[in-house]
């Protein structure tokens, strides 16, 4: 990567996350020496505000052209999007950090947490991906207990937010809500199910084996951050109706005891996370308090004896942050520094 | 307990559980020749339907007369309320059942549901413990696996509703909604925490163990429920924004391997269960669909391979019905044929 200012492109710019990833890149200072968006073209016209000056957005066609001088591509525009152009940027010249999972489980595409695996960002050709959103908030808190004692098998249930379905989400849940409190009947449309004031199994496709999709992201994509295949995991994904963070109840089973206070010690000591456990004022991590954050917050951190070497956790962490932008405006200054 | 119609009152008759209790004896035509409603001062002249006529709300006074004639009496008041009158209520003639915790870990007292262990009511001395409702919601869909091949472990993260607070809570989750939604500041009255748009770890006190007074309930009213001291069980509780069914994700560990055709097979012929799991459609148990019904919905049931002979389990049960007044009214109704 060259040093200096850079020309950066975000590719899904007026989506929940690509916005997300503008203000980001501002808010972080990233050298940005020319920022360039892209949306379908339904969002042809719209512009979205950086450092102060309206930057229009473009329409994204699939043209080698496009990306020409680009080099670092933002890109959260669903997967699909992803596959149609992210050899052609590479080829161009542009290093793509790919939000989607068009490539997260490709062996030869590094699979990244700047503060987990930075060292995986050297193996790339070009495109990096961005992990999934409840992979990355779970493990923010466990791979740091990890590397001091190994974990063997990791049990998480998720109350995730609308804002992983994105924008659309967040907003049907605003209205159904309405809806709900004026005794009207709600409209389905990007949900399966009602979401206000309800809850439900994640709307991702079930395999045969009886896992969702989200279930399996968790799985195979923490194997590969953490380097350990044989790490056990099991997840059940569930969609509540809060707005943009996700949480998780964790159980973990070590290969050796760990006392919560040893780990409370580790995470507090660990870049990114926040402890936040209170016992006698009931405090813990809330998903109001992780939105807008960049930390993932971790506490009801106590000792399991229903297991060997038993821990468990809460975790919430924002979404769109941690979970998706600021992930990979991460995984982008790290790429620069190296 | 005598034959025939019966003379039962309704101790907390104004409370959230209480007027369920009610509307469940009407549903299920319990054998009523006299209702009587207690609540406390605080509800002076107001009158409850019963059977299409208004039945008064008597004030509750710690007086032994007061349930002179009473045979049944359905308590839902609080602990400490139920601590003042429940004996002298016994000593009158009348049999209590309690839906507070304060008998339901006294040896020599039941803790009963009625579809698993309905033989200990015949040990009752007079007081007949209503257990906490997601330790029923979770051992409706575990203890018939758990007849056919023993559980080991259980790990249980709840998604709990604010009905289990009271109405208060309900009242507040709405309230709340409509602040956030209109931009006003939310006021906390029930909750210590804002419910709307939020979820937060339960709002019982924590012990020195790190385990919330809900949490150590699960576990201790689920191995007196089942006979079984020996099984272990782990909870992360949590609050969501949610009006009135409680839904867990379960993952159980088993002595010997149970398929999840073997347990779908089991739990679709157990009575109070309904299997919902449809992974084609993505269609699960949902609290909205859980309200308001007698069924514990079971789904999501699919082998989990990250343990030896796991099986992974989603439920939602109506907190108000079985995780609290139905489970009370079928208590009774065991007891009258017995």
């Amino acid at each position: 990567m060259k040093k200096g200012q850079l020309t950066v492109a975000v590719v899904g710019a007026t989506g929940a996350v690509g916005q997300e990833m503008v203000t980001i890149l501002e808010e972080r200072k990233f050298p940005v020496a020319e920022l360039r968006l892209f949306a379908s073209s339904r969002s042809k016209g719209k512009s979205a505000k950086f450092n102060g000056r309206d930057v229009p957005i473009g329409e994204l066609v699939f043209e080698a052209s496009l990306f020409r001088g680009v080099d670092i591509i933002l890109s959260s525009a669903g997967s699909s999007v992803s596959k149609q152009f992210a050899s052609s940027a590479v080829k161009a010249g542009a290093v793509v950090i790919d939000n989607t999972s068009a490539f997260r489980m490709d062996a030869e595409i590094p699979l990244v947490v700047p503060e987990i695996n930075p060292e995986d960002i050297k193996k790339h050709r070009g495109i990096i991906a961005n992990p999934n959103c409840s992979a990355i908030i779970m493990l923010m808190a466990i791979a740091p207990l990890h590397k001091k004692n190994r974990i063997r098998r990791v049990v998480c249930a998720t109350y995730q937010s609308a804002s992983g379905a994105g924008m659309k989400a967040m907003r049907e849940l605003e209205a159904q809500t309405r809806d709900v409190l004026e005794g009207r009947p709600v409209k389905k449309e990007v949900f399966p199910h009602q979401i206000a004031f309800n809850l439900f199994s994640h709307n991702s496709p079930v395999q045969s084996n009886g896992c969702n999709e989200e279930e399996l992201k968790i799985i195979q994509e923490s194997r590969k951050i953490l380097h350990d295949d044989s790490i056990q995991i099991v997840a059940t994904c569930v969609r509540v109706p809060v707005l943009r963070a996700h949480s998780e109840a964790l159980f973990l089973e070590f290969e050796k005891k760990m006392s919560a206070r040893e780990a409370r010690e580790i995470l507090r000591q660990t870049e990114g996370v926040k402890v936040v456990d209170d016992p006698k004022a009931n405090y813990f991590p809330m998903p109001i308090e992780a939105s807008g954050k960049d930390d993932v917050l971790v506490g009801r951190i106590r000792e399991d004896g229903s297991a060997q070497n038993g821990l468990a956790l809460f975790v919430s962490g924002d979404q769109l942050r941690k979970g998706a932008a600021l992930n990979a405006v991460q995984i982008a200054e790290k790429l620069i520094r190296m």
